[in-house]
């Protein structure tokens, strides 16, 4: 209920039925920026819900290739009423991406593969997970995935992310970025030493280039979304060896690529 | 229907109907990456649905502050299947803007303008315009996007924004990028000099902070969305002069802030 509270605020809203404006107070979602900054130089700003903060600098700094376990970030230290995250790194020369923006476009790798970020190039490898799952567990993690979902019910305006063992929800994360939400989930694992391996993620959102290259980095080699995936997400899926399964709907679903995972 | 044309594939899918799977053709949003180069200079990376491109560029470059009108783009080259958009700008210096992911903290102006990005505190400033709308109006607008958008109804995986009269959509631009389509039409606009006063802005998607600077910066006052705005938005919306009438569903919605537009 922590990340309820610290994710809604009310607000008075003026409703209309349909005839009548009235007053009422309506819950809204809570969004706030953040500064990480990176031994004191400012690294990146993020418009987030403020909620699991450190999970979610954890998992935006790996996966932005800046660490790969927690214990490369040293301090961590919150200024929630400013805004600022201030990081020491155990190797600080990995926070100087210089060319932080720059595509890499190389003959060497695939076409889908032309865009990457430079950041991209040295997380996300081809996910080898031997990992199944059947339709009946897409059905349900999904099902799970949204029954939790409160503070959707009551604003209509966030994603959740999950990290999802074959039976049930392991982590569950909540932002009104897309982005966030699974870099909460990536963070909390790094931090509590969860371990990825044979698990999925489950989505509320679309399934974008970005959502599956996350999940890629996480090395996770499932991914499930009652939403659409785009072409260039599916191209980059066929690539790094992810199976998608979208549209999960009442019973029924997509699968869009590396079907062999499922039973 | 060109529009449709370019931003949909077709990709053959396994559906499973609640007991078998089986292949079918789907059709998928398309999603890619564009870098825009700045004589000759990387200056960002999008990744966008690849239709009106030329006006995705014009209205990133307005919305960052690069441009504050079409003529300050002298040349713009595309080169689709590589991704680059290449522009020569009437004065470069505006495009070398060193500082900026940077946040303006001061004390001069209201909390909720503490995060302002420095490109946002050049181009927002406080709405004036006397528009006016009416409840029917509204709902007709909304009515109208969900109705023109083709490519949700294919897809389930793009974002519709729009300029409005108060009698109907002038301009209606698609992405899977929520902030895309909003810049698509600012980008519009500008290049077809399409007044934008008296003016509404239509959006498919949810209200966040990003989406409500766009819309100020676009001087318009009015801003209509079927989903909910985050509390930093209507923080905004408050300080910038902008109502926000949001959940407009059936009949019913809500209005956010400055009320004093709908009649």
């Amino acid at each position: 209920m922590t990340a309820v509270d610290v994710s809604v605020s009310t607000r008075t809203v003026w409703r209309y039925d349909g005839q009548l404006l009235s007053e009422q107070e309506d819950p809204i979602a809570k969004e706030t920026p953040l500064t990480i900054r990176l031994d004191g130089e400012e690294f990146a700003t993020i418009v987030c819900t403020p909620s699991d903060i450190e999970d979610m600098v954890f998992g935006f700094l790996a996966s932005e290739g800046v660490i790969r376990e927690a214990n490369e970030v040293t301090r961590l230290q919150l200024n929630t009423s400013r805004g600022f995250a201030d990081v020491t790194l155990l190797y600080p020369e990995r926070g100087k991406v210089m060319d932080h923006s720059k595509r890499v476009i190389g003959s060497c790798c695939g076409k889908s593969r032309q865009f990457y970020l430079r950041s991209d190039v040295r997380t996300a490898k081809t996910v080898m997970t031997r990992s199944r799952i059947t339709p009946d567990e897409c059905l349900k993690l999904i099902r799970q995935l949204q029954e939790g979902s409160d503070v959707f019910r009551q604003t209509g305006g966030v994603h959740n992310a999950a990290l999802c063992s074959r039976e049930k929800l392991l982590v569950t994360r909540t932002d009104i970025g897309r982005h966030n939400a699974l870099d909460k989930v990536y963070g909390h694992c790094l931090r509590e030493r969860v371990s990825m391996k044979d698990t999925a993620v489950a989505f509320s959102g679309r399934v974008s280039s970005e959502v599956l290259l996350k999940t890629a980095k996480m090395g996770v080699g499932i991914l499930l979304s009652k939403s659409a995936p785009t072409d260039l997400a599916l191209e980059l899926a066929d690539d790094l060896g992810i199976t998608v399964i979208g549209f999960i709907r009442g019973n029924t679903f997509n699968v869009y690529s590396h079907p062999e995972r499922l039973e």
